[in-house]
């Protein structure tokens, strides 16, 4: 007998999932939402956000295992009290310091500033940066945040970093809390958000924060758009003081035409693909929580409902 | 009594220089060539050009030590019979480094595209691309692409390698010579040239060797200008078979306000600032090369005049 997953997302890809799903476990598949008749015969769901209508009629959930590795997508209140897990694919987890690597390389060696000079046909020779000059600040300190400091200290760049609460990490002087925040804007040229969205994290890249990193500095956001107050940050670039910023993630997406953000050529807009979770090296750790579930063994990277992550 | 070291360059910067040397030698000093009143009192040149009027009437010369890690800016039938060394600075390695990490990050993350598009206020989502789909090769293996090529493999890019002779290097596919050239070229997606200027090298990328890439493929130069045959590579681009490119170096330094590449928005134009030698970590190696010269033995990153490099 084949036993059924519940998929539901309206980004991913149900199809790829039942490959890699089956390719491992042949006795497992994935059943998207508008085809499942029957909701009381599945026990586990895969899901970015609940199918339209909820969740109520299926009755025998053990566990649901989220596409993202942040659950700010989804209204913990109207989940069904089962174990939440959050996506932590190693995939996932390489975009990421892909991204953020790319991101803080361009800004360093002044590919931006290049890039405009192209445009304009104006050369302006300048001598190489040190890396040593450019330290690099990297809020939250979790398993990708974690990754990306490390990479970015792996190539040579001075890391700091920020976490709620301390999270001592190799080679990385790291500030935690309130009182850890200022002297931490006050660390880098460049920073990169990795925090999840809790209510403590919305809003945190603002006047007053942007106003206290070093003139010149550089923004990075691959958290979630609620962690930037877009209007202040459009503010701050174009007053000079931030000189730059590499934005994937936005309160509003798509970006709309409109915003601001186009305006100014300093702000890279990336369309949200700074993280991508592969079927192919996730499936393992949806069929662990999937076995867990069942079993009522605590799943991997459980979502903690008091903290918000 | 301070002994004197000849200094020319019109890009380098002699007072630097000047306090570098001192801070390690109070008994040296850095003359430029303006005010060397008494060439028979030079016994050393550091030199990015021979000042004009050239060195014959530097009659005691035991060595030169060039300014740069290349010497095709220098007619080697114009200098003095005396042995010449190349300038390896670590720092100079370091930024090499850097821009190429930099430029193949911005190809393979999509930035170039992305910048694009955010100028067009145009949101096209896409999956993170792997690094497994996305080998880079190197041109040259020498000391700078050896340490290119060693960098892009520790951060996890798949590396090949070409050079004029069999180079085996850690990690990385070689080829070389001729027959290694086809293979080579068919062997990845981004190519960074890091070649020395000869004429077995140069015009390298041209119109054969561009089209024996796989098509949507990435060109980095920050070898010289002679490398690359430029109309070649803008029609290249132009066509689409080259997906980008991330230029350096050019025929002609600044880069003509007409020239294509400036049609071209796959293109970034970058002033030659790829590598730049520092007074403060390169002052060590050409005090070494004076003690050697002065000593009748062999420099450190001496040229061998017959291969040119």
């Amino acid at each position: 007998m084949v036993r059924k997953i519940l998929f539901s997302s309206d980004i991913d890809d149900p199809i790829g999932w039942g490959k890699a799903v089956r390719a491992l476990r042949p006795d497992l598949d994935i059943v998207n939402w508008p085809d499942a008749t029957d909701p009381a015969e599945f026990e586990f769901a895969l899901l970015w956000k609940p199918p339209p209508g909820g969740l109520g009629a299926y009755t025998n959930l053990k566990g649901i295992q989220t596409l993202g590795a942040g659950i700010n997508q989804l209204d913990l209140s109207a989940l069904p009290p089962v174990p939440l897990a959050r996506m932590i694919d190693p995939s996932l987890t390489e975009s990421m310091v892909d991204y953020a690597v790319a991101a803080v390389y361009r800004h360093f060696r002044g590919l931006d500033r290049f890039e405009r000079n192209t445009r304009a046909r104006h050369w302006q020779h300048e001598e190489p940066p040190h890396k040593a000059d450019f330290p690099v600040g990297v809020l939250g300190l979790g398993v990708l945040g974690g990754a990306v400091a490390a990479r970015l200290r792996a190539v040579g760049f001075p890391v700091t970093g920020w976490s709620r609460t301390p999270r001592p990490t190799d080679g990385v002087e790291v500030y935690a809390g309130d009182e850890g925040l200022p002297p931490f804007l006050a660390s880098a040229r460049a920073f990169v958000c990795v925090l999840a969205l809790t209510p403590q994290t919305a809003g945190i890249l603002n006047k007053d924060t942007l106003a206290a990193m070093p003139a010149g500095s550089y923004v990075i956001n691959i958290g979630r758009g609620g962690h930037v107050v877009e209007p202040d940050l459009a503010e701050a670039v174009r007053n000079g003081h931030i000189a730059g910023a590499t934005l994937d993630v936005f309160a509003k997406e798509p970006l709309p035409e409109d915003h601001p953000f186009y305006e100014l050529p300093q702000i890279l807009v990336t369309p949200h693909v700074a993280g991508g979770i592969s079927p192919k090296t996730a499936a393992p750790t949806l069929i662990e929580n999937y076995e867990r579930a069942l079993a009522g063994k605590p799943l991997l990277n459980m979502v903690d409902p008091t903290r918000g992550y």
